[in-house]
């Protein structure tokens, strides 16, 4: 960095993890532990020892926001912003769209969620279920506002194609909708149909059902999507499992584990959807943004 | 080809079009149809024609079967075998997971349904909405059996994210769920983990909801996926729109379009699946098998 | 094609092969041809079977020249041109620098040698090696002008090593030199290096012995490189050999083989050059440049 | 690392520069100095700092050696071995091709030349070079001994093509020879064809100027290859040049420069080569051997 402005040079860095207690597993470390990575690493990689798997945790994306974080500089030069919000938890769901301005009034509190009377129950069911020594999944939707129309491409690198590809590469993402996602599969085509109209001279849809995207490409329309999380395999209760000697074993969890990927897992999202814009922004022939930093 | 052996070059084909209508497009060709790329064609390439969306036409995914077959007997000398089936239609729903057997008899059947009496529901219902001139959306469901663990990648390159990236490239793809998927959200961790146990001196697991997949790497299970589809957009009904000169227009479908891709996208899922596992077995240092075709 | 302009779809064209005459080859189906890719072939693809390497025959370039052509249409926009000449044929080599409109006006002649006395030369040296039932060895000149400053990337795609990648590619190609490439070698720093000054108003450097090129980044001065090309390694001349059982055996070729790869190598050097520097010119974020063909 | 075996994590490493003296290069950051990156680094980043480009310095190369070391361990275990040597120094080169063993038994001499007489009048020539403040070009030969046949690609990405990519990616490399090289230019077929024979049942060739590849692929020759690099810009004698203001100036170094990138450059060819090689014998399929460091 020179004053602030990227160089052209790769960037950098090193973030020290100052509160390490490797303890709090050495009591796993001859276990597979049910839904976590270690069995599949071993078979992978050949190699019986369970400190290999320290890199399927979370902490990995730690990284990946610090790189979404220089992506979004470039992209809001561009004029294109990124919110994401915890949009359900267990059987808790919010139950309508929210606009851009309201997903990021909700950013920074405590469950990252803009309906404040379900954040509520969200975090009393949260504490309920960790009395229980379980967790539970959830369900971040992200929105990229600001895509100009043309942006991505027409066949295998569908923009979509893209986006479900990076969410479902973060850790414990189950899902991935575009637009109506799932329940596009009960949608009549006179439902789910985004009409063209003109809005103050500009060709706009009605509805956006796809999601800001069509044939791969955006529209101009609000890019929505959803990434569902499964519940973090680590818990309290006991669970049978396997040991790496292929003997039964009874397993129970100690260390500081979450209840939830949502809120932590929203920046992530945020992230990884500033990642692909980017990148596509730059495919796209528009990479002359400088940013500063 | 030599004696039914790949020689090493590149595989070429060419599927000739015997019964293009053109002129059934003709009466569209100055309107931006709602839901379709006509418009995203337009801005991102700049040239107002018509013509260039073709691309953007189901009959692309031809080209990713003839692949995808060459791609399954690879993968079949390797063990790997994959079945597809069409799991909802509208409102019909199977209500059970389908072994890879009851999936495979399903094949060639009228709707590629393992359930025969919804498969027989499913008929009328598209039958009723073909009448309505409207279109339904659907489900397909995938399984890709005889994977050993160990396939995949760590990070970025996600067995699962794999599979998602190349499902949302299908023309019409909504969404993916990989194991469980969706239903994740409302699960707690004591309900999804799949617990490792010993079955016949192997390890395996007694549920499946991890899909097949944990930490981005095969763990030996089968691989299980759905990819939900929206209602195709071409409709006989008429609809709002605005044509190429961005005047407001009223549209109405003539040609031959489906009611809905499924049964026809089933071959195409399964295609893509055979495609990416093709990719991870050569990746993982597994390139040796020879194909006759 | 629409009107003579891409729509942004891939071009796909097919050249017929109007005058194989297959049983020129048969009598060396048995044969490791020396200098050729037989042998190597068969113990990449593990197939006995001599129409394999068929593939690598030099009639595979004519794929290169077509992409090439519309690459230099879409450079030419860009105000960047691309210019070959045949510089060396066995000892007859060329005993200066030729300036772009000079190498231009070569393009069409006999040999696409500038210098018309050496080229005269030339042509008797081939007749004399034809009769000889020989082949030669050669050297092509390439320049690329008009490329703005500032195009390339500083450490492994380093624009010469893009250009060398290019060019060892070509079939027969046996080396690349940049700028004064290989002399450089024996040169001083007080020799070689480039000084900058000022031309109206703009730098530019005194020599270029770079070969526009510093850092891996172009610096405006023209890309001037070389390739040297072996002799064509079927000759009428009898050759010892091993055939395809691993016995000792005698080849003597009889096919319509040319004696030299100059001067049929200069367009494809020439469209390598163009698809090299299409690729960079689009990388840099200068892709919205419309063709028309 | 566990117990010396690599994880399958990427390897991380930092190399800290104790002897940095930034002030040896201040005196030169308002000038482009001739045959640097620094012009076409300020046209590329559009950034007028002289700090930019020492990402373009040698001192890159570090990583590529260690890198490099890693893929050398990994090649071993394949039975491949690399090689290399200062084959010429200004006027004085080597006068013939030296095996393995000579080229292995130069490493850790002063210059890397595997002829002692040569290598003394190089030593006397570099110490006048230096005295008289300029610097001085080279070549470095390399050798890759015990690739087995069928390693590489047909078309594109034949195994010369990636080599001369992977050579003129270094800094100041300036030509690329696979086997004869240059020398092809002048040869006969008669002359340049290695003739297959039979040794010790084994199908070999009795010459070697194909460098060990035919077609893209090898075929289990030694691969021979030369690295021309141009002379270091940086010298003490006075040079005309341009500055950051666009005004005339003069030029004279001060910092700690060689006098010539030999024999510094060797161990980087061998990696570059090194990590070629272990990239081909991943994609031939044999990625299956484990290293430890």
């Amino acid at each position: 960095m020179i004053d602030h402005t990227t160089t052209g040079a790769p960037l950098a860095f090193l973030i020290a993890n100052e509160d390490a207690r490797p303890q709090d597993y050495e009591h796993l470390s001859e276990l597979y532990r049910p839904s976590h990575a270690d069995f599949a690493y071993h078979k992978k990689y050949g190699i019986n020892d369970h400190r290999l798997v320290h890199r399927a945790s979370a902490r990995e994306t730690a990284s990946r926001v610090v790189a979404g974080s220089i992506a979004r500089q470039y992209l809001e030069r561009a004029g294109i912003k990124i919110a994401g919000i915890t949009s359900a938890i267990g059987p808790y769901s919010i139950d309508r769209d929210y606009s851009f301005e309201e997903m990021q009034q909700a950013s920074g509190t405590s469950l990252e969620c803009p309906d404040k009377l379900l954040s509520r129950k969200m975090r009393s069911f949260l504490t309920r279920i960790r009395k229980e020594g379980d967790s539970i999944g959830c369900e971040i939707q992200g929105l990229i506002s600001g895509v100009p129309p043309g942006i991505g491409d027409p066949v295998f690198n569908k923009l979509q194609a893209n986006l479900a590809s990076a969410m479902l590469s973060i850790n414990a993402a189950a899902a991935f909708d575009i637009g109506s996602g799932r329940h596009a599969a009960g949608m009549k085509g006179s439902e789910y149909n985004d009409l063209f109209s003109i809005h103050n001279g500009h060709i706009r849809t009605a509805t956006n059902n796809s999601g800001g995207i069509q044939g791969g490409i955006s529209n101009g329309e609000d890019i929505r999507f959803r990434v569902i999380f499964k519940p973090i395999p680590s818990i309290s209760k006991e669970q049978q499992t396997v040991n790496r000697d292929g003997k039964p074993a009874v397993i129970q969890g100690k260390g500081r584990h979450d209840v939830c990927v949502a809120p932590r897992a929203v920046p992530v999202v945020e992230a990884m959807a500033a990642l692909v814009m980017a990148d596509q922004l730059m495919i796209s022939g528009n990479a002359k943004i400088s940013v500063e930093i």
